[in-house]
């Protein structure tokens, strides 16, 4: 039973379908990956007909479609189970510091508010909704508003929804019963929201804890659940989000497959494209290219965020591809591209970025520039595992950048000397990485408990400054850029410009930059690589003089 | 000089490369369009290296990369001086109903305030950008937290635009200085938000008018101007929105320009998209290959609304495809697909539905459908004219929809009594159709004096009661399904239930449903059909036999 003849065409794929076991399928997909070089768009996907509609089955999982991978709705109960028992480990210290409100954990619910419906202006015109990432994480949840509540004590879990009107049910669809939610979703109860305040009564509830925290990426708040009636109770919204913040840090193997799948992915659609990009092409139709394979064999209706498809000088502007510079350059011959562009499946996201001449033959200077970073990328990863410092790792590859420009004459003196000055920031001027997972900036990078963010220059951007743990999710991108603003700027300054050399470096003027970003577990005894891309000058050469794989024809 | 001889292939695109001026492009197209079986994805893009960069133009223009329409700022001068010229027009009667707080037109500025970043959750990731419609309307604007004001005597048009702070700057680019701004926009003058109470003083401003009114599809407010200092201003937030509101109804050549672009690339993406789908490809695949086509071959990186990927029962969900029903399906065999779907170019919306089956030919059954829905858009499509009324429009629809039905032995009785009875409700319970512009369901529907909302059960779907004026763009969308919920309804019912003929429509409940849509403008004498998709049954079946086109490959 082949599931996709029209566009199945190699041997891996086809294999998948006759292997019953996804675990069958994760032990031949590490044998057999390499061998095949990597095209396989949805290797992973072969278990049949799981999805919510099976809503009867004792293991729900998600899968859009048949040949996406299926997530068991397990992922968020561990999540639940984890954080309540952090609470639970946490409850005396908050009691002798006087932080908890009760001494005893009876009756204790945590409350999460999901995401609502973002609209256009005043119109009806949703955008496609996308589940909000603290809720995901312990619930899942396709639809906007709704709550989820966990007795701490017990773990049990509850889900509440709306009642849909008459009208809107014809329009959107019969929504779920309360009864149909809860085994869908695997959570142990679920009701109509107007319940809210008489369940929450039943159940002889002492305390709700809230969400209230600041994201130290963003600066901005998560949203506080609350509800018509929720005065009735005693409220606490400041011990939750440092508990749950630290427990989104550390990613559960479940967790662990969905990243891994989104990274395949969007890995094979960079593949994809560095095939199909070509001189006199515009960003947009990069973008463009990305965005459908993804969705197209993925299954990814979002991007983690917005697609960076810079070229020429534009890849010096680190956030290219905004909607005031989206990406609407004509690619011209003889320029590098830097793709800095990651799908998301069921809100775990990826985040990778590729830099390659679009004509797919390296001039001797981009072979310094992009040799540089690979330096800097290949001795970063090499020193990855637990107990690691990311403040030294960004010195790692500040000193490695360097030194490559040193060899190449475009700096000159001492690296030591250079690295006191802070020159690094010149080149690479954002920090090497940030924890990942339901966010691309994934929450956890700063947290009472975690070292304070470092005051230097260049060290100041990073996202976090803790020492690596097993099971953190983090991004490896170093970059060098050529950024007129900060080499003038070092030319004008008595301490940096002894290290310049302008007649060479005014070569690379209008050059760009380029990073090279992938994604990282860390495991016990050092990491486990997601992104899976051509990486060194020759394996890109050689992977772009090829044609793109006639697979992917829409 | 070939622009796209990588993916050109048919003689009308590379004819239209050779022809610098876009007028004569849009005279051949005319000509050419039908001989070459439509198949043309950037007809009308002949017009090259125009864009926003080329700010010192005299004649600014909007264009994405060099191979989309480029549309001139004039398109906003021309809606401003349309508002100046209606509110100048009012004023006399707004300070005879002592609606109007000042005598003098002298000093009274119109503010609008445009879109702000819509955020993920807490964190720092963002959806691309979209203006919000009034303010584009008015002035264009590609990025967040613009002002924009009009002197309404003389028409002087302003922008403010904010400081971005300079480390900000080096992630996303410098931003436009304020002098370059208004070169880009074609404004009188642009300055820093920052200086808006200072501004508004030295011009001796008398009146605010700031946006506040309801969307009559949504029941959602406009965002309001506000400032810090506005306070100092005698403000009004009446008089605006039912004047702005009456303007945005008519359509300039201008505006019809871009809603035309929009609706020929999302018509060409229909076309390839039939020609695509098969059976065992998912409708997530299918939405994927629209978006993919919409965005790569005309620049649209939004669509302008969700796209419904409906397939088999799915059909009969009017809103299908939203994220609680994310277009999961596997299409099978002999299903009937429903792709309502269109791309949005410069915020000017597309809103086209084609119904086929998924194989490219139909059953009986499926022919008797698809002509009873078709029968009621080719009346309605000929009866289009100034004066028409939407509310007899859409009964015109029920009735030919009905009198199928009743010929092809689906009901059986006497059709003007099925018409009193409002038995048509059953089969098509949405309005006809919408008008359309810089939001898919455009504003303007209901005015105050504008036809008031009909009660009877399916005309109170109706998004607009007005008679149909020149310059009105507007969809024509009948429909037909077959929902379980309400035939069992009727069949209770002791008025409808005599016309049923239980036996036939059993063969038809899990059938799903058709709908056929198009758009259209209002012209002195009929209307200008925008949309550009097979539509009989030997037009799709003979456009189905055939490959999907070569130049679509990535």
């Amino acid at each position: 039973m082949l599931e996709f003849p029209l566009y199945t065409t190699n041997t891996f794929s086809v294999l998948c379908e006759y292997i019953p076991f996804r675990k069958a399928v994760y032990f031949l997909s590490g044998c057999i990956r390499r061998a095949l070089g990597n095209c396989y768009p949805y290797a992973l996907s072969s278990s049949h007909n799981m999805s919510y509609g099976a809503a009867a089955r004792k293991d729900p999982v998600y899968q859009l479609g048949n040949k996406c991978l299926a997530i068991p709705m397990e992922l968020h109960r561990k999540n639940r189970q984890r954080l309540c028992a952090r609470l639970r480990e946490q409850w005396s210290k908050l009691v002798a510091d006087k932080q908890a409100p009760v001494h005893d954990l009876k009756g204790v619910f945590v409350l999460l508010q999901g995401g609502t419906d973002t609209y256009r202006g005043d119109s009806d015109a949703t955008t496609a909704f996308r589940q909000e990432s603290f809720f995901h994480w312990a619930f899942g949840g396709l639809e906007p508003d709704w709550f989820g509540a966990i007795e701490v004590q017990t773990g049990r879990s509850i889900l509440f929804t709306y009642h849909l009107p008459d009208d809107v049910a014809v329009y959107d669809g019969m929504p779920d019963t309360p009864e149909a939610m809860a085994i869908k979703y695997a959570v142990d109860e679920a009701y109509y929201s107007e319940e809210m305040t008489e369940r929450f009564q039943q159940w002889g509830t002492t305390l709700i804890l809230t969400l209230r925290g600041t994201n130290t990426d963003s600066g901005r708040y998560t949203l506080e659940a609350s509800f018509p009636g929720i005065e009735k109770f005693l409220v606490d919204n400041t011990i939750l989000h440092p508990e749950i913040v630290e427990c989104r840090l550390y990613k559960t193997p479940e967790e662990l497959d969905v990243l891994r799948y989104s990274n395949r992915i969007s890995s094979a659609a960079h593949r994809h494209l560095m095939r199909c990009v070509r001189p006199r092409m515009h960003e947009f139709e990069a973008e463009s290219i990305f965005l459908h394979y993804c969705y197209f064999h993925g299954g990814m209706r979002h991007v983690a965020y917005t697609c960076i498809g810079a070229s020429g000088h534009n890849c010096a502007t680190l956030h290219y591809g905004h909607a005031g510079s989206p990406n609407e350059r004509l690619i011209q011959d003889g320029d590098m591209c830097l793709f800095d562009m990651g799908g998301e499946y069921y809100c775990y996201a990826s985040d990778i970025t590729c830099s390659y001449p679009v004509n797919g033959r390296f001039t001797d200077d981009q072979k310094i520039v992009y040799e540089a970073v690979l330096s800097a990328s290949r001795a970063v990863l090499a020193a990855l595992k637990p107990g690691a410092c990311w403040v030294e790792l960004h010195e790692l590859a500040e000193r490695k950048i360097l030194n490559h420009l040193l060899t190449h004459s475009l700096l000159r003196g001492n690296l030591d000397d250079m690295m006191k000055a802070r020159l690094g920031a010149i080149f690479m001027p954002h920090g090497l990485g940030h924890l990942m997972g339901c966010d691309v900036h994934d929450v956890g990078g700063y947290s009472p408990n975690a070292p304070p963010r470092p005051e230097a220059r260049g060290l100041r951007n990073l996202r976090t400054a803790r020492r690596l743990e097993p099971n953190f999710v983090i991004t490896v991108e170093p970059g060098c850029y050529f950024i007129d603003r900060f080499l003038d700027e070092a030319l004008a300054s008595e301490e940096l410009k002894q290290f310049l050399v302008p007649q060479v470096l005014n070569r690379f003027r209008n050059f760009g930059g380029v990073r090279i970003e992938d994604n990282v577990v860390i495991t016990e005894t050092g990491y486990e690589l997601l992104t899976d891309v051509p990486r060194t000058v020759q394996e890109i050469e050689e992977w772009m003089a090829a044609p793109p794989d006639k697979v992917l024809r829409f």
